[in-house]
């Protein structure tokens, strides 16, 4: 999914920090994404920027730096500016996973996209977001909506990163990758139980009060493997040797 | 939705960069969570933690420090544990939306969640991991796995905002409708298991084998309520009277 991450650019407008730099090419390339055009940088090159960009140095040596957001949206087909929400209302916005699909169906559909983020202090201004096709509203605590710079790229990055991996999903690892276990297993084993709490006096074979269905609900929504069975069918059967 | 946010808290294991503390304080706090349990930080309390926390130095003020995940996760009754993906397959896995929701229905059926992060160098150990129900596998491109610390808490904190945000929150009811088990519950029952099964001579203690590793994630994975607990508690009792 190269292909579609290489058509996806991070835009960062005159922003402060260069920490925040580093750290947000560090955010975009554990992502999967590499272009990042930076707008006036307050202080760039820095060693800062390097230290916080991790192994993501590559990123940042191959920014491109420009005078302004026209220039570095130039290319683009679709542009997403972004905005802690409750920020500005004025613009047609949507939540990060909508804009993550609209930017790789823009590049199925051939184009190129600019994801734009604006200053630590500010954000973008009206000018800059009348550039943008849409605003991404990033969902925040509207007590405190102070959201780092890297941190909301780290969050625009991870919608694209589930997008461009979803052909090799699911990515649900099961437990174990063991065969399970059958239903028979799953009776004989409970069979098992049973005979052995009442050999141990546990359970008053009269009498076997609500312990049998409790027991057999917990092991079934275990969804137990069919070694795992074994294992505590070995357990009963040792109980059984030694009483 | 403030009372479920209060029921889900953050845990950073071992961490070494203070300035990681803050900046996992700060993705907390805009995404409406506050409850942080630090476990044998590194450099702690220190002043580039409260300067990269900027305002959620609050979230710091309150945190927890303590020696053992275990004393971190005692009254979880859901524990999660984080890393990025690729590095381990044995633990049963779900991604960070999975695991938003989980939590919250955890929460939503009278539990609590702990959500467990390891060092930046080196995650969660094994038998740290065998302390958690699952493992929360954040999607990272497989060349370049180095998500930071507090980026990994942002993606993880993010996903939950959408859950308390929305209005259509997953209301799942567990099965048996009881009080889950906590993680200080379940620890009990697994020594007293460990201790019951050296007794029967099951397990040789000097070489345990994997049996308990592979009880101790079966029992995690059944999610059992605290009566179950003290069902099969019963159990283990009864065979050490009668051997």
């Amino acid at each position: 999914m190269k292909e579609i991450a290489d058509k996806i650019k991070i835009v960062l407008v005159e922003t402060s920090h260069p920490g925040n730099i580093g750290a947000a090419a560090r955010a975009m390339k554990t992502m999967g994404l590499e272009n990042l055009t930076l707008v006036q940088p307050k202080d760039y090159p820095c060693v800062e920027a390097t230290a916080r960009a991790a192994g993501a140095d590559d990123v940042l040596a191959n920014a491109a730096v420009v005078e302004t957001l026209e220039e570095a949206i130039e290319d683009a087909t679709y542009v997403l500016g972004t905005s802690a929400r409750l920020r500005t209302l004025r613009w047609p916005g949507i939540d990060p996973r909508k804009a993550a699909q609209e930017s790789v169906e823009a590049v199925t559909n051939g184009g190129s996209v600019a994801l734009v983020f604006g200053r630590e202090s500010s954000g973008l201004s009206n000018e800059e977001l009348s550039l943008c096709h849409k605003l991404i509203h990033i969902p925040v605590n509207p007590d405190y909506s102070s959201l780092n710079l890297a941190a909301a790229v780290q969050v625009i990055c991870y919608e694209l990163r589930i997008l461009l991996e979803s052909d090799n999903q699911p990515v649900v690892v099961d437990d174990s990758g063991e065969p399970p276990a059958s239903a028979g297993d799953m009776e004989s084993f409970i069979q098992q139980l049973e005979q052995t709490l009442t050999h141990i006096d546990y359970l008053d074979p009269d009498n076997p009060r609500k312990s049998m269905p409790r027991l057999r609900r917990l092991f079934h929504r275990a969804r137990m493997s069919r070694n795992e069975v074994s294992l505590l069918r070995g357990i009963l059967k040792q109980i059984g040797k030694i009483t």
